[in-house]
């Protein structure tokens, strides 16, 4: 009986590998051969599913991205108030990124890395945040219904200071000692949009 | 007559040429023939005035945040009201950050380039986002105590948003084609910091 070539490894799980890898170091600090030994897959496997280094971090960058706003999505829309729903939201992320040794937001940590001359992939990153920030407006704009938060401010320009002040917090996470800053920071946003 | 060997450069300029390359292109990226055309400089110049290459980065990040540090305490100790300085200050921050092109802050894309598990850089980027924070809380404090802001939030808090904030403000800004993120975000903030 003959059988045409099996793929030998779930795509789902060697791509999230190649994304926990180059979370870590960056693009440019990653070489193929960790990625090869953190995917547990060969060269040859690599190249014809997920293309070169440059086609394989796009994509394990869009499985971040894909994943954090699935996560956002899914719990900014959950059952109870919108704003019920973006404490937790803000309590996760804070908890996520006071972790000693936590690496950041791989949105942010990348738009660090790439130079800002790399058109590309800037468009990519801001599509991204664009989502971020869409979600943050929609969750925004339910608060002010609901009467949970105040309505002086234009959720546009809360959902602005929130991807700002989320992108900060993941940034200021990699270095931190204690979740001082992190803490009082997510704190005081909720504070502040209470009183808005 | 005899004289001593003089050296042949400013120690200021080169260092400035020096922390505009890293800035640009981070660490790793950076050659030393990159920083030794720009910094107008020979190989023994270099290594006899500024060491080898992490030296001389961390002679680098040194000078942009003393530069950027005294600028801010400058602006902060302005005449005039605390409230009016801080505005000031973060729409200086807006306007360099909303430009094309524009770098970022050298603290974040340094703290977002290096490897968490260097704990010595990691040590450095703390102290100066700790100055920045005092600086954010000087300030706050006496806004309060002018009447120009709420009291309900203790100033540390606050000055912690206002330190991740701005760092989510450079780094966003070093991917967004127009100025709507950061402008509606700086104007949040002052918004919300006098409703405060």
């Amino acid at each position: 009986m003959t059988r045409g070539p099996q793929k030998q490894f779930d795509r789902e799980i060697a791509l999230t590998k190649a994304m926990e890898v180059f979370w870590e170091h960056g693009y440019e600090a990653t070489s193929l051969s960790e990625l090869l030994k953190n995917m547990g897959i060969g060269k040859k496997s690599l190249y014809d599913t997920f293309g070169n280094k440059q086609s394989l971090f796009l994509k394990a960058l869009e499985h971040y991205a894909q994943t954090t706003i699935k996560e956002m999505r899914e719990l900014l829309l959950s059952e109870g108030s919108a704003f019920k729903n973006l404490k937790q939201l803000l309590l996760k992320w804070q908890e996520l990124h006071s972790q000693p040794g936590s690496c950041g937001c791989m949105l942010g940590t990348n738009i660090a890395d790439f130079t800002t001359k790399d058109v590309e992939i800037a468009k990519v990153l801001r599509s991204y945040l664009q989502q971020v920030e869409d979600l943050f407006c929609s969750a925004l704009t339910q608060a002010q219904s609901e009467g949970d938060i105040g309505s002086r401010v234009e959720p546009r320009n809360l959902a602005r200071l929130l991807l700002c002040t989320s992108q900060g917090i993941a940034l200021v996470g990699r270095v931190m000692e204690d979740d001082k800053t992190i803490e009082g920071t997510v704190k005081t946003a909720l504070t502040l949009l209470e009183q808005s």
